[in-house]
């Protein structure tokens, strides 16, 4: 069957959109003021309102620097072969349909498309939707290391998380030897290929764990606001930007240099389930709340400044305001890329929204991000009488796939594949 | 504070949007050709793209033939209070609050309005967004009638639901004496709005379950296509459009000849929590899957039929398909409107995504409505194989509200209130 036998998924009069070499385009629409954003968005300026499908190819995967879309599916992935052949099949095979699912296309033939005898290739849930700039993240659990003779292949980098003060993880909730972030505008779209890869992974990998996100609480697009959490915050205001190319290099992707030759390109994920204490929250005066932060809830602004994009001054903060303790300069210049999500899993036994923050942060080396980071905050940040972790997860997100013929996790299987 | 004063959501240049007397302009529209709904969408044509406001006011509640938003956050409320005029008091302040958010305006004083020594008004995380076309539908439970010395007003067509076969209901996810139902084209904006009214609900009333829903699989909009549900079906394609006045008023509003008053202009609510068994769904065949519901997977048409709104030919199909046993013609003309909404809770503990329908279906009369539909369906359909209904609740929905000065549950409390 041909793409156009898919009828209304053909992506016929999309664009591959992406910030990879697009500086000049881009910067040339925001010269001519032709882009408009409203509002706390964060489409990519050539994308916007284009229901657009962002390239899966390139050195590096989509889905990090990529501009944040609104709704996110996550899922941890248990291995469940014994066999390393049936496992690098099924990351072909998951490549492959990535492929077509970011293009807007329905995997296989389809989910009308060969026998009648014979359950469709496609679920068929996504049919007539946009691509909706879905990008599909991959990325290796330090368990994953144990299996499958990869034990000398484990990054150093790759650590097991330490335990921080006032952790509270649930064990079903944490951890997987592999993840799949699946971001796109539209979450029928992320659910629909989360489902088609669990579904083709069925008897080598099962889904461990998984998290809806609503709303997204980063951006990526330089100089656009930030949107706002559930405690109604800008926070990550100083977020990495998908064009600050130099900052990338430093922060983000894993450089030659780094000792994991398979990780070139790369980039380590930490993953954190927040729950928000809402109604706790919600009782708390005005001035408390912008205490804790250390902005004002209005603009974003960190304290004593006037916009959300001012340069904070530190020390005019109270010691344990988050802002403070959570800048690059209390961290010996520690700098995460943040790309979380608002979450809402109904409501717990005591009647209060299950809700909170989906975290999720990449970075060239969490011994060297999050860790510190994290530290910092978990001792002293006057947000953790408000926020528990519950949830935790660590992956290495290897390289992009850099053509057709390529697929996700060729550098660290190829050689023996 | 003034409107101006809470910024970013001032609702200046938005349009009121509703079906209620847009018939001219729908139908200028249409005929002019200046409307393109190019996907499954059920944008109502005058609000497209505008992200405009419902008008809260009318002789209906809005939210039941407003057309379908994308997203769903539904909650159901247990009383708190033993005293009567608390809970008007409360009735009030919820009428007062959903006027203000489904125009786009945050509640009271704002997020940082009043005293920085007092909580916000409004928790904030919907700064900046647009109204979304927020709609905000409150329900009352039979529960509710054993309160308040409201006995003898509790409608007879609010009815207990009978237990159906193959039922397996959680009662921590059934029944409620109160219900928020809130749609929007953002979730954020819909989540809001539930957490907004809990808290101004605080000691009066508390949250019993709630339930997210990322898309939508019902269309109230004339010859718009079906969104597809998670088995990649079109389901629901004989709903009742929001402009069709005649059978609005024989199916779905409560008139004044049926017996309850304070009921007039309202509809009672059946909602159900339906798993859907995705993985054993995935592995059957297309034949299998078409015959379960009496389409073909690609159209939405009937069995034999080219396109998904020809009548159905119900002969042709199996005595056990879905769209045979559901349509009006298998149960003595019983129709309802559907305003289902799919959604994804993570994944159970044996790895199979927590995921399914939460179907809401309004109607004059359930007994006349969902109950001999359900019964037909809970005997005989080929769909049961592959679903379970986990939760249920059924809600009387009163009148809307009129005017500036009027409040949710008025013709039911105000006499004696």
């Amino acid at each position: 069957m041909t793409d156009t036998e898919t009828g209304a998924k053909t992506p016929s009069r999309r664009a591959l959109i992406g910030w990879g070499g697009a500086g000049l385009a881009l910067g040339a629409a925001v010269a001519g003021g032709a882009v408009a954003v409203t509002r706390t968005d964060d489409m990519d300026p050539a994308a916007a309102d284009t229901g657009g499908a962002v390239d899966f190819h390139g050195a590096h995967q989509a889905g990090i620097a990529t501009p944040v879309q609104d709704r996110l599916h996550f899922a941890a992935f248990d291995v469940t072969t014994a066999s390393r052949a049936e496992f690098v099949q099924m990351l072909k095979d998951w490549t492959e349909a990535a492929r077509r699912m970011t293009a807007g296309k329905a995997i296989g033939e389809g989910a009308y498309g060969g026998l009648a005898e014979a359950p469709p290739d496609d679920t068929g849930e996504a049919l007539g939707l946009k691509p909706s700039r879905l990008t599909l993240t991959i990325g290796f659990g330090p368990s994953l290391f144990d299996k499958f003779g990869l034990k000398d292949k484990r990054p150093e980098a790759l650590v097991d998380l330490p335990q921080f003060p006032g952790d509270n993880l649930d064990k079903a909730r944490s951890g997987g030897d592999l993840c799949i972030q699946a971001c796109a505008d539209d979450p029928q779209v992320a659910v629909h290929a989360i489902r088609n890869l669990a579904r083709i992974g069925f008897g080598k990998a099962a889904i461990r764990w998984s998290q809806l996100g609503f709303g997204k609480t980063s951006s990526t697009t330089p100089g656009a606001q930030t949107p706002r959490n559930l405690f109604g915050f800008k926070d990550g205001t100083r977020n990495i930007a998908g064009t600050e190319t130099d900052r990338l290099k430093k922060f983000v992707w894993v450089g030659e240099g780094d000792g994991t030759d398979w990780m070139t390109g790369g980039s380590y994920l930490v993953a954190r389930r927040i729950r928000m204490n809402i109604e706790t929250w919600d009782r708390t005066s005005l001035a408390e709340q912008e205490d804790v932060f250390g902005r004002d809830k209005r603009e974003g602004a960190a304290v004593g400044k006037a916009k959300e994009h001012d340069e904070p001054f530190l020390k005019a903060m109270k010691p344990t305001a988050h802002v403070r303790l959570a800048h690059p300069d209390s961290n010996n210049g520690a700098t995460i890329l943040r790309r979380g999500y608002s979450f809402t899993d109904g409501t717990d036994g005591l009647g209060r929204l299950e809700a909170g923050l989906f975290f999720l942060a990449y970075q060239r080396d969490v011994r060297k991000g999050f860790i510190p980071v994290q530290r910092n905050l978990s001792r002293m940040d006057a947000l953790n009488e408000y926020t528990q972790h519950v949830g935790s997860a660590i992956f290495a997100i290897p390289p992009g796939v850099k053509d057709a013929g390529d697929w996700w996790g060729r550098t660290l299987f190829s050689k023996e594949a």
